[in-house]
Parts: C-alpha cells; sequence; structure tokens
C-alpha cells in the first residue's frame, strides 16, 4: 500500500478498494499513516465523496479497530436512536428509558457537546452521581439486567473513530457526508442493534443545512445499517429552533423528567413519541409507527417510563431521588428574565446563538478538555410563529453570576427574531426516510 | 488565526488574505502549525486553487522564511533558466557557462531528480569533486568572480519551501499548479534576477500534461516575477520524448560537454539556444531574442562557452580536466544494444517509462534516501518519426551488471514504440509566453 498513490487516486475521482480501506484504517488506528496523509486524503473525500461500497468499507475498517457490545444472545430486540446533534434536544434521555420500559433492549451510546449542540453525556453527568464511563462488560450486564444502559463511546469501540474524529475537528473535514455517516455509524454497529432510528435534524441549527447533503446523510447511513442486517429508519426534524424549552445540562434533565411525567412541551413530547414509535415498529411491537403512539402514552400515563429512568440512574451510580425531585440538580444562584422588546411575532429563535450562549455562560465546551457548569442555561418558552407583547417574557437565564445574566440575556436578544408577520418555521417532523424511498410524515390520527 | 477556519474557508471556496498566509507559512516554518492542519489546506488548495493575490502573497511568505541571494550590486545582469522537468533535460549543464561566457551572471539553483525526472545536481555530482551544496557566501562569491554558480537549495533559502515541498511529496498535493509556481518562485525570486526564462514541459513525460494547466503555471510564472520585478518568459518544449540522446547522469554530462563543442543532438541545441536567445533578450544584449543565435553559435565554436564551464567545475571543486577528456567520468562495465524488433516509424519514445528504467539500472532515486550509481543509463538516439529497420540499434543500455542490461533491455522494449506509419510528434518548441499573450515560437531565419 502506497499512501500517496492512494490519496492521488482519490483526489483524482478514482476509488479505494475494501482491502485498501481495512489496511488504511488499520494503519493509521497503529501509527503507521501519519496524520498529514490521513488529512489530505479526507480533504480528498470531502470533494470527491465516496460510493456506498467504499463508505462500508471505511465503515466496517473503523467498527473491526474495537470491540463491540455483543447482545447477540437477548432473545428481545435491541433498539437504539440516534440524532445529528442540536440545541435542547433531550430526546435520548426520555426515549431511552420509555422503550425500555417496553421490554426492548436500548444499548444507547451517545456523545458531548460538540460545537454549539449538546451532549447527552453532559447532561446525564449533571445528575449527582451518575457515571457514563462503564466498560463495555458492565454495560452489557446492565442491559441484560434492565434492559438500558447510557454510556460514552469507550476506548474500546471503534478507536479509529476517535482519532479521525480529532483529525477532522482539526483538519475542517468534518462536514462531508461519508464521513459523517461512518462516523455515526462504525459506533452504532458496534452496539449489536436489530434496529436503528435516526433523527436528522434540519435547518440553521443542524450541523448539515442543505437538503441535498441531509437526504445523502440519511441514505448513507440507512444503506450502512442494511448492509449489516440492522435496518434503519430516518425522521427529518427541525432544528430552525431548540427543541422543547430548556437549553443547559440541569435544566434539560429536569425538563426531561417532566417528560417522562407526561408535562413535556408539545414539541418535545411529538418528537419522541414519532422516533420512539418507529423504534416499536422495528421492533417488531407493531405493525405500522401510528399505532405505537397509544403504548407510549400508557407507558408514560403510568409511571413506568419514569420508574426506568430512576432504574437507569440508580444502575449507574446516579441519585434516583431527582427523579422524584428535579431540585436535587445543582441549579444556577442567578436568574433572570429576558422579555420582548416590541410586539410581534417570533421569526427565529436561532439554536446557533443559543448554544453559543450556553458556552459562553459556561455549560458547554471551547476545547475538549474544558469543564463545564451543568447549572447554567436558558429555558426559552415561545417558538417561531407565536404572537408576543412588548414586555412579555421570552425566557429565563439561569446563571452563575451578575456577569452571566447579562451575557445571557444579550444572547436571547441576538438569538430572538421578532417582526410585524409571521414566518413559516420548518415542519417540526417533515420527512420519513426508509430503505424503500422518503415520504412526508404525517402525525398519526389523535 | 484559527487555523481549521482558515481550512474551511478555501475549502469553501472563499481566499485567505495576505496576512493570513504570512502568519500561516511563518507558523508552519517554525512548526506552530501541524503538518496535518498544511496538508488538509494543501489538498482545499488543489480543489479550490488560489487567485493571483494568493498565490503571491504564498510564495512572498516562503521567500521570506529564509535569506535571497543579494547581487544587486553586480552592474551586470542577472539571468537564470529554470525547467519544469523532463528526461535527458541537460540544458542547464550547457546554457550556464554558455551566457555566463557572453558576461550575464547565472545564479542557477537546482533540484535533484524527483519522480521519473533527472535533476541537475544529480547529473553534475557525477563529475568527480564537483560540490554544488555551497552556502550563499560562496556561491555570491563565486558568481563575482566568474559569473555563475550550479548550486542546490540550501537551507538558508526558502525552507517553507522545502517542508512544504516534503509534504506535498508524501499528500498527494504536488500537482497542483499555484502550489507549483509558489514553490519554483520562491526559489528563483531568491535569486536576486533581473529576468527569468522558464523551460514549461509538455507532453506525457511532464509533471502538467494538459494545455489548460500549462498554459495556467506559465501564466502564475510570469505573473509572480512581474510582480517582484523579475520580467519572465517561458517557452513550451516538447517532453513526449527524451531531449537529446543520453540519459542518465554521466551520459548527460558527456553529451553536455559535447554540445559546448557544438556536437550536440539537433533537438538539444535548439532548445538551448531558444531559451538562451530569451535570456540575452531579457539581459538588454539583443533587441528581440532572434538576433541572439549567432552570438550564441559564436560563443560555442570559439570555445569560450566550453572554457566557461571549465572554470564552474573548477571554482566548484570538480575536475575541469572532464570538458577535455569526458572518459575521466565514471563509466559503466556493461554496454548492451537495444535493436529494433521491426521495421516501421517510431511513434513513441517514452520519457517516463524512460526515467523509471534509469531508476531500475540504481542511476535514479526511489526515496530522497537512495545513493545513485552516476554511470548508468541510456543513449537513445531515435526520434518520433524516424524510419527504423529491423535489427537497426535504437539505443544502447550502459549498466552495472549483467541483470542491469535484461532490465534496461526490457525497459527500451516498453518505452520504444514503432508502426507502419508516422505519428506527428509535438513541436520541438511550441510556444512563446510573455506578460504580453502567448504566440506560436518561431524559428529564426537561418
Amino acid at each position: 500500500m502506497i499512501v500517496p498513490r492512494i490519496i492521488e487516486r482519490k483526489r483524482d475521482g478514482g476509488r479505494i478498494s475494501e482491502v485498501e480501506w481495512k489496511e488504511l484504517i488499520t494503519a493509521y488506528t497503529a501509527g503507521d499513516v501519519p496524520d498529514y496523509q490521513m488529512s489530505a486524503l479526507l480533504m480528498a473525500v470531502f470533494f470527491r465523496g465516496l460510493d456506498g461500497e467504499e463508505t462500508y468499507a471505511l465503515t466496517d475498517s473503523m467498527l473491526a479497530t474495537g470491540s463491540v457490545l455483543d447482545l447477540a444472545h437477548l432473545s428481545i430486540p435491541r433498539i437504539d436512536k440516534h440524532s445529528t446533534g442540536g440545541v435542547g434536544d433531550k430526546v435520548s434521555l426520555v426515549i431511552a428509558p420509555l422503550i425500555a420500559s417496553l421490554g426492548i433492549a436500548v444499548p444507547m451510546m451517545s456523545g458531548r457537546g460538540l460545537g454549539h449542540t449538546g451532549g447527552t453525556l453532559d447532561k446525564l453527568e449533571s445528575i449527582p452521581g451518575f457515571r457514563t464511563d462503564l466498560s463495555l462488560d458492565r454495560a452489557r450486564a446492565q442491559i441484560e439486567k434492565i434492559g438500558c444502559a447510557l454510556i460514552g463511546q469507550t476506548g474500546e469501540i471503534a478507536p479509529a473513530d476517535r482519532k479521525l474524529y480529532a483529525l477532522r475537528d482539526t483538519s475542517a473535514t468534518v462536514e462531508a457526508v461519508p464521513l459523517i455517516a461512518a462516523s455515526i455509524m462504525s459506533k452504532k454497529l458496534a452496539e449489536g442493534l436489530t434496529g436503528l432510528v435516526l433523527d436528522i435534524k434540519r435547518g440553521s441549527g443542524s450541523f448539515i443545512t442543505d437538503e441535498k447533503s441531509e437526504l445523502a446523510l440519511a441514505r448513507a447511513m440507512i444503506d450502512l445499517g442494511a448492509r449489516r442486517n440492522c435496518p434503519t429508519i430516518a425522521l427529518f426534524t427541525a432544528m430552525d429552533r431548540p427543541l422543547g424549552f430548556a437549553c443547559g445540562n440541569s435544566l434539560e434533565v429536569i425538563e426531561s423528567i417532566a417528560a417522562l411525567r407526561g408535562n413535556g412541551p408539545d414539541d418535545l413530547m411529538k418528537v419522541t413519541y414519532a422516533l420512539a414509535a418507529e423504534m416499536l415498529f422495528l421492533a417488531g411491537k407493531v405493525s405500522k409507527p401510528d399505532d405505537a403512539w397509544p403504548m407510549l402514552r400508557q407507558a408514560i400515563a403510568s409511571g413506568q417510563a419514569l420508574e426506568k429512568f430512576a432504574e437507569i440512574i440508580d444502575a449507574q451510580g446516579g441519585d434516583r431521588r431527582v427523579t422524584d425531585d428535579p431540585r436535587r440538580l445543582e441549579t444556577a444562584p442567578y436568574h433572570g428574565e429576558y422579555t420582548a422588546p416590541r410586539t410581534g411575532y417570533i421569526t427565529r429563535v436561532s439554536p446557533r446563538v443559543v448554544g453559543h450562549g450556553i458556552i459562553s455562560l459556561g455549560g458547554g465546551r471551547r476545547t475538549m478538555d474544558d469543564d463545564i457548569d451543568p447549572a447554567v442555561g436558558f429555558v426559552i418558552p415561545v417558538k417561531p410563529g407565536d404572537h408576543v407583547e412588548t414586555g412579555e417574557p421570552l425566557g429565563t437565564i439561569h446563571a452563575r453570576d451578575q456577569r452571566g445574566l447579562a451575557v445571557g440575556r444579550k444572547a436571547l436578544s441576538e438569538a430572538i427574531f421578532i417582526a410585524d408577520s409571521p414566518v413559516a418555521p420548518l415542519d417540526l417532523i417533515s420527512h420519513r426516510v426508509t430503505a424503500a424511498g422518503r415520504d412526508k410524515w404525517k402525525a398519526p390520527p389523535e
């Protein structure tokens, strides 16, 4: 294998064979191919793309550098949900216990906050005592016992992905569809799943903002799932505004607990039910996703979903009492209101500006080594399309100090736009994509 | 300066400012920007290109990382010739003493063999004792005294280029027009020239094989020269066959000495005279290049050009007697003929195959650390268009051993094609490009 010739071939629009991908990724992970060759190759891939075979060979090679969660001995379906990342997106915290409470295994491996987006691990770690750094053995044991584990990517899983991801982040090669697909799926396919539901975020707050790339990403991941016997379905959901009201780690856990009690914001509940319905469909619990909604509502109403969350928290070292008393989560000492500077329609609540605002408050990372303050953030109860009057509260800032209140107020003033006439926001859930094709998503009849 | 944002901007088709280039190249040379970011940026440049301002900012930044040959105190013109690289191209060895013998300073900094092409330094070093590793101070003193120095790129000249070139070579980013232009010109502009002539090689044996890129490269370098008060003219010459007959280090020195005696192969003499005429024109010695040809022929006929070569060899520690007795150069112990397998017209003598053949004989490098055998190579007296009869000699192999003869014979059998009817080769010299535009090149009236 002569690496410069391989880079050259990709650069000039050619293919890299399955054997070459395997050698390349193995050698790169072992340190035998230098970063400067890999980053040049990744940039060539950014421009030239990868075909389906190549994307699969890359994914499979990355997967093969690590261990997998072997759950094949479980007789129950094993289904996970993955989101491409957003602001206020706490669906994982609600959906994992909800689905596990219905007798389906949910081996969920999540990430940390990245850029302007929040991360499930950071949110979970705002629960006192909660550990996300379980070994694969311990995670397997927990899944066998209670049907769910919420963990981080361990060093055991796809080490090639960790190394490649850090390189992409510093070499401006993050936004390449086949690389995103391979990175996500090399981890998800290590979870030993029988099905996967993808939440592809659309709009200004998502990493990929053009429709063509969104669809290409969904198709690439569905194709990768199919090649590994992991049927995969994607929903396109709106990230032109934060999901739910709470944005910030503790605040999102509090909102998740409310959602598990049936008191979540409408948009959060709808996205959660829609994704959960696809999980039940893939698990074979229903013959079409619409049929799952009553089961899901019942699992919430009965308290079994919340009880499952308490069990998971307990199993992972956390204080399960937070599910009864969310005030046990750390809260910020300073609260301030941001009010409408004028009367009109909300035309925009920018997830990027809100996300960067959380970072400014200390609730997110600028570099991977930063500590985060779990208590700070925003609660923004307004949505694009709402009519508001001058002086009406648009959001609450939760800050560590007085300065934070000012920083937070400035962020909200830049995130929230008001105009004389309403502007149509994106559909909350717009499309459903399966191996068979893409359809407009329709809410089930009430 | 946040490097990933700069890479991203170039990747997405934007510009890098003069200040950013300066910071980037300075930091890269100092080791403060890692190779993996630079290689990703270079690959983005491969796809997106650089505009004239950016190419100049890059070149100037590279130049500024090192010293320059300060020759401004010399009252005579200072002109160099640079070729984009080929096989059998020994023009530098002939043209440098020829021009210096006419009272023009020739501060010539050359390179080593690269890929399938030969390098002037390697050829010169086949002369016993010849040193090319002069310091800039010593080169300056030699130029003051005898009007010419033939040296390698010292660590003092554009260290950024050395580092970038090594990176490009291993990351498949060599073939990008603005990077080639910046690399060449950052060195040439360090020579303190008052004029520069470029020999842009065309055809299968050149690094850039499409007409659009050839012209873009010529124009980029002419533009860079103009921005630094170094008027630059380019000729396009044929590299769809080796230049002259000899290919290999000692063999090419022998042919260069013959050329300086007026006995060089026609094509070598014609290309040498054409480039030399442009040098005299840029030096202001003639009002149009055609007028220079008689002066050049006279400088050869009088022996003054050969005497200048002897002076240069002597000044650089070499054995000047080789100019009288080329047998003082190391020769290969094994010689063998390759003869025409059929009657017909020569349609092709592939420079790439010949160049790789020299490498196989030990006369070129596979990696920069390889030693080379100066004695081995080929003498190929036939050219595309020639009619040959079965059994007629097409080339001589000069090898270190019996095995080399077989290797060389195989290379020639793969390099030389014979067919029933002739195929038109490229024009030996096709175009002349100046700041004013491109014209068909015409030979001067006899």
